[in-house]
Order: structure tokens, then C-alpha cells, then sequence
């Protein structure tokens, strides 16, 4: 229980990944997910623009746990396969956090099957997102470390709060695990083969000013804006004649998406490997316990 | 006849293709084209510096018509053949515009082995250009758009005139249509992954201070000296050892070009059946009927 | 003796390549680099932090003899075997230059087993380098022309001296040979396909401000900081997760490594095919000649 505490303030945006407590799936809660709001993830869909608003609501920092994650996909799924809905915005209901990221508490002391699925959820929302048929931005409006990150750069567009205490990036390194090779080909596609190289290798977090710099991000506004502008920008962007922008943007990512595809067998099990290994566990806790002082 | 009309005036040059009355192929036609000053392109070889100035001069738009591109290949093979011939300057001798793109009118109501057919010469102009041992100088002195950018996008340099009234751009999706393979990988070898996915997505016009900026142009200069700073440019080129150059330049290409080589009718393939298509039919008569009220 | 002093001074920084006299390895020779201070290099190691830095100190400017190259193979397997070495700063001791790349007198006049050879060790050193599960810093203290540039840009981090009469690039193109695939394949990596493509078929030196501009360099230091703002960087990257930095840079480096070593062979007769051609035999010696003449 401290340990959940421990998670719930402040200390885990300063980190890398995150941790939240969750329990397993009961029935009761999978049929609540059937509604179009469910606990973890608010959508707002509008009927008139076809545009679906996927507000993060998952205390205290939005950590992409296994429910969680399935939860995400399962809203995607719902509004993919919804005809009128034709764009996603993301952004976060928690104050100062987009997500702080992959949920550590999955891979601590856990099984390898749970590693195993947890990965797998893993695999399965970025697919979903990054192969997306529909225009997606994301509204970052806060801290988006690691899986975080993740998530906005699977996105078509990402808007940003311009405030100097939030930062974003693939931070994986610092806490001694590494980013699988799909995350660093959607960060590469998106900033470059050198700017990943160094920000993979060095597990560095930008500032907002910097990330927009390095192309992390495309638009930097005041941070009561976030939301507003993304509307501004998918409004733009479902003008475009939708068959040719979604052959377009099948175009530039399938190479990148096959990739994961064809290989999500040895990459869970790559992943399970590297994490049930005692020398990554000791790092995990280490890290665990060093959240927990600073929050002390 | 309205339609040719239409395109007659500046109305094309906002489009996003464009389209030129022309005739098929005659005989006398064929033999005209083996003077070096043929009716579509005007080529001034000077046998002195090795440089010969390609200019365009089909009105109104210099469109990419299966003759005009016919002529362009042909051209540039007796160039090419030409051991003296070592640059080739590609400049436009209408107003406002460089080349205003593929000719809608040969894709419009056209039989699938009409579609292919000019198909086909889109693919054999992209492959002499991008293919060729000469060094190749853009001189644009004009708006740019789709097929019009390609063009620029083959050669070595892109010197483009600073009038904010120009754009360039592979804006096909604005029209519903979808920029191939090989056009995309032309785009990411000059302005990156992300540039790419944005502008073809989009189907993005840039003005010449932002081609600039993300590389998509290499200099900028006033209108009247886009000509001058292009046989400057390519002078310097032409100092570098020629062959050294020229394996180097084949190295970097390589790989592109031979992807298409090797799928080359598969995309004709590809095209003809998207093009025909009853909604892309639709989608590119309501583009001309657009044009037309735009000019009435 | 003429053509060995005309090497010695100045003029051989202004070129391309470079040469140096050199005699074959002899047993005492051998013997003698089994010590960490050998002829050519100067490696201090500092088992305090971990760190050694390798001095490159081949009178005039460093060229990349067979001698030096195997010199710098086997300081840098000694290094990488001792488990307590975990970075390298890579420096010059020689005035005004980094290294002025790979050294002529291996490639005029010689055998083509010569040629072969002298090749075999050019690899090796960008294998194990380009490769190293080590912290790499290049220190670039004085010019940096091809062979030097590609040095360069096998580190993880490159910081310059801030003078302007320095000069960094691979412009094997200027002298009439070509950068092999892997160079080619090193720049685009960092920075990028357009500019790598220009840089290499024009055979471009940048000056300190323009390499910092298109990220050829990191970072911009006044000369007589060069060695410490290198300690300061490597110190930031040793606090890195070990583990998970090293596995991130294989995974960043392995394609680009593979491609080369899968084709050692094909690699090495290319060269030696190309450089033993009569008109580039006569390029090499017109070049000699002219920088003996700017030293006369």
C-alpha cells in the first residue's frame, strides 16, 4: 500500500515509468467498458464532426497498465469500426501528466506469462494507434515520459502544453531497460536517425521548447489552449479527402508496422527474457524504492 | 473545348494537377522532336561548357502530357547519349509557372491502356531523371505543384525564385489522388520521413521561404536571377571529377531507383486500377468543374 | 624524400587525403605497441573513471597508414577487454589536425594485395569502432578531411574546436575517388540522406559553424577546451545505465555494421579494383604533385 502511495504524487512525473495499483478484470468491469465511458478512459464523440475525444482519466498518472491498455484498445476498436468517426484527439484528465508510461508495477515480481501479456497490450495499442485509419492528434497536455512519448508519436499531429516543467521522450535507458525496436522506428520516422540515436542511448527527456525543436513535437501552445487547438488542427486535417490521406498515410507507416507484425512472437518473448532477469528486477525495485523516498 | 479553355488561364496554377489540350503522336510530330529545339521544350545546348538549358514551353502550365513527357525523355536521351553534354539546367519558359503537374486530361475518361500507357511515361521521365550521370540543376522559376515538384525533386540542386506567390509541393491528396511509392521516396531522400508524412498526408503547398526551411528547395534568389544563379551553381558541380561524381551520385540513388525498376508493372498496375475507379473519375471531374467556375 | 617532406607540412591539410612515410611492421615494432604507449598512439587510461583517451600522434597529420590503423585496432582491443575501461576520448596530439584521413603512399604505386590489405585494416578500425560497446568521444582538435571525418562520426558524441581555419568532411570526391558505401552509410546516419548526398557528390569540407549547423558535429568549443568539455560529456554519458546503453547502441548501429561485414570481401575487391585503375593512379599522383608544388 505505501508503494501505491508512493505513485500517486508528484514523484512519478520526475520518472521514468510509472506504476498504479490495478486489480484483474471482473466481468462486471469489461461490461462497463461497453459504454462509451468507461473508468479509465472518458471518449467524447461528436456525431457532427465525427470527432472522438479520448480524455486519460487512470490516477494518479495515467500509467498504461494491463487494464488500462485494453481499455485504450478497446475504445479504438469501438470508434474504428464507427463509420462517422473519423479522427481521435488524446489528451489526459490528470493534472501535470499526459502519461507517465508504462505501468511498472506489470513487470515487477510478476510471471512471465503476465509479462508475456503485458507486453502483448503493449504491442497491440501502438498497432492500433500507429496504423490508425483515422486522423489522430495528440493533446500533451503534460509530462509524456517513455510510453508516453510512445503514444503521442504514434499520433498524426502533437500539440503541447509550453510549459517548462513538462517534458517529453523515450527515457527507457535511464531506469536500465530498453526501448524495443518499434518504439525507436516510430521515434526515428518521426525525428531522424541521429536525434534517436543520442535521446535512445542517453534515455533523455526534452523540454517542451527543445522536443519542439528536434520535431518531437509540431506546436507548442499556452496550456489552457491544448485541447482547442487540436480541434483547430483536425478540423484541418479531416478536410483532406479522406481516401487518399489514409492510403497516404498507410504508405509511409506499413513498412514500419509489418515489421512488428511479422515479429511479435520473438519480440514478447525478447521482452519477457530481458525483464524476468534478476539483474532487471534489482534496477526495477531500485528504482521503486527511490520513488518511494522521494515522495517520504 | 470550355474545358481546354479553363485551363488556359491562371485558374490552374492553384490546382493541384493540371491538364493541356494536345493530340496524339503524328508522324511529322516524331520527326520534328529529333531537332534539338522541339515545340514543347526548347533546349539550348552549349557545346562550350557542356551545359544545355532545358526549357519548357507548353502553354499554359507546361502539364505533364504523355506527349510533353515523351518529348522531355527524348531530349534528355540524346543529351544523355552526348558524351560533351555534362549538366542540364530544367527551367520554364511560361509565366508564374515551372510545371504545373501530371495532365489531368490524360487520366480523365481514359481507357485503362490509355491510363497505363501514360502512366508508364510518368515512371520512364522519373528514372532518366533521378537515373542521370548529369549533373541536373531546378530552376524554378514558377509555381511547382505534384508532378511539377517531382521533377525539381529528381535534380541535384533546386534553386527557386523568392516570390511569395509561388508554391511547391506533391500535393496530390488534396485532389483525392495518391502520390506512388516512388514519388514518396524521392520526398524522403531529400526532406526526411516525417517532412514526407506530413506534406503527403496533407497534400501540403509550400511557399518558397518554407520549401526552403525544410529543405524541399536548396536556395532561394529574386525572380530575374533564378537563371543566373543556376548556371553559377552548376559550374561549381561541374568542377568535381566527373566520374567520382557520378558513381557517388549512383550509390546514393541506387537503391530507389531500383525499387521502382523492379515493381515498374505493378505500379502501372496499381495506378490504372485506382484511377479508373468510378469515385477518383468523380473526384477529378468535380476538380475540373471547380476549375472551371473558378475561371468563369 | 621529396614527396615524404612535401608532407610534413602545411599543404597536406588543405587536401583531401594524405600521406606519411611509413616502413613495414617489424617484430620490435610489434612488440613495442604491446605497451599502452605505443609510436603512433598515445592512450591514457584513467582506471579511476574508466576512461582512456587515445592521442593520435603520427607526425605530420596523423594519415591513416596500415601501420597507424593497426596501431589504433589493437589499442582499441586491448581497451575493449579490460572490463574496467568504459569510454574513449579520441584526440590528436599533432597540431592542427585530427587525422587528414587515409594516408595516399598505401594506395600509389602498390600491389593490389597491398591496396587489399591496407583496405582490410580501414574496415577493421570502423568495425571496432563504429561497433564499440564503449563510450566514444570524438575530441576533434584540428582538421578533419575524410578518413579523419569518418573517425568522427563513428563516436557517439563529437565535439570541435570552434576555428574557422578547421575543416571537417568526407571529400573523397574532390580528389576523384569515392566514399564507400559504409562512409556513405555513417554520414546518412547522422546526418541525414540530403545532406550526405550533397556533401558526398560535391566532396564538401564544413567549416566548425556549418558542420555544428547540419549536426556533422555536436558541439562547438573554444580549442583549449576541446579535451575537457570532452571529459565533462563522457562523465554524462558513464552515468548512463551501462547495460541498457550498450544494448541500445547495437541496436541503433547493427544494420548499418552488418551490411559491411556480410560484404568484407566484394568490399575490398571493389576498392582495390577501382584504385589500382591507371586514370585514378594518375588522379592520386596529380595530387601528390600539386601539393608538392604548394609546399615549394
Amino acid at each position: 500500500m505505501a508503494l501505491r502511495t508512493a505513485f500517486r504524487g508528484r514523484a512519478a512525473l520526475s520518472g521514468l515509468l510509472s506504476c498504479s495499483s490495478h486489480g484483474r478484470l471482473s466481468p462486471s468491469f469489461i461490461s462497463q467498458r461497453k459504454n462509451s465511458t468507461s473508468p479509465k478512459i472518458k471518449v467524447d464523440y461528436d456525431q457532427t464532426t465525427g470527432v472522438a475525444v479520448m480524455r486519460m482519466q487512470s490516477p494518479p498518472v495515467n500509467s498504461l497498465s494491463l487494464d488500462f491498455l485494453t481499455e485504450v484498445c478497446i475504445s479504438l476498436e469501438k470508434l474504428e469500426m464507427d463509420k462517422g468517426c473519423r479522427g481521435i484527439i488524446i489528451t489526459s484528465n490528470q493534472p501535470k501528466v499526459f502519461s507517465a508510461g508504462l505501468d511498472i508495477l506489470e513487470m515487477y515480481g510478476k510471471s512471465p506469462e503476465h509479462c508475456g501479456e503485458f507486453w502483448k497490450a503493449v504491442q497491440e495499442m501502438w498497432l492500433k494507434l500507429y496504423g490508425s485509419n483515422m486522423v489522430t492528434i495528440a493533446a500533451i497536455n503534460g509530462s509524456s515520459p517513455a510510453g508516453g512519448c510512445l503514444m503521442s508519436l504514434t499520433c498524426d499531429y502533437r500539440i503541447m502544453a509550453d510549459n517548462p516543467r513538462y517534458s517529453i521522450g523515450l527515457n527507457e535507458t535511464q531506469l536500465g531497460i530498453v526501448a524495443p525496436f518499434w518504439f525507436k522506428d516510430t521515434m526515428v520516422n518521426t525525428v531522424g536517425h541521429r536525434n534517436t540515436e543520442m535521446a535512445l542511448e542517453l534515455g533523455l527527456l526534452y523540454k517542451p521548447a527543445e522536443a519542439l525543436k528536434i520535431g518531437l513535437v509540431d506546436q507548442l501552445v499556452p496550456e489552457d489552449q491544448v485541447l482547442t487547438a487540436a480541434t483547430q488542427t483536425i478540423t484541418k486535417w479531416l478536410a483532406i479527402p479522406e481516401h487518399a490521406r489514409q492510403i497516404t498515410k498507410s504508405m509511409m507507416r506499413k513498412q514500419t508496422i509489418e515489421k512488428l507484425r511479422s515479429n511479435r512472437e520473438a519480440d514478447i518473448q525478447n521482452f519477457v527474457n530481458f525483464i524476468t532477469k534478476e539483474s532487471i528486477q534489482k534496477s526495477l525495485r531500485m528504482y521503486m524504492e527511490m520513488l518511494k523516498q522521494k515522495k517520504a
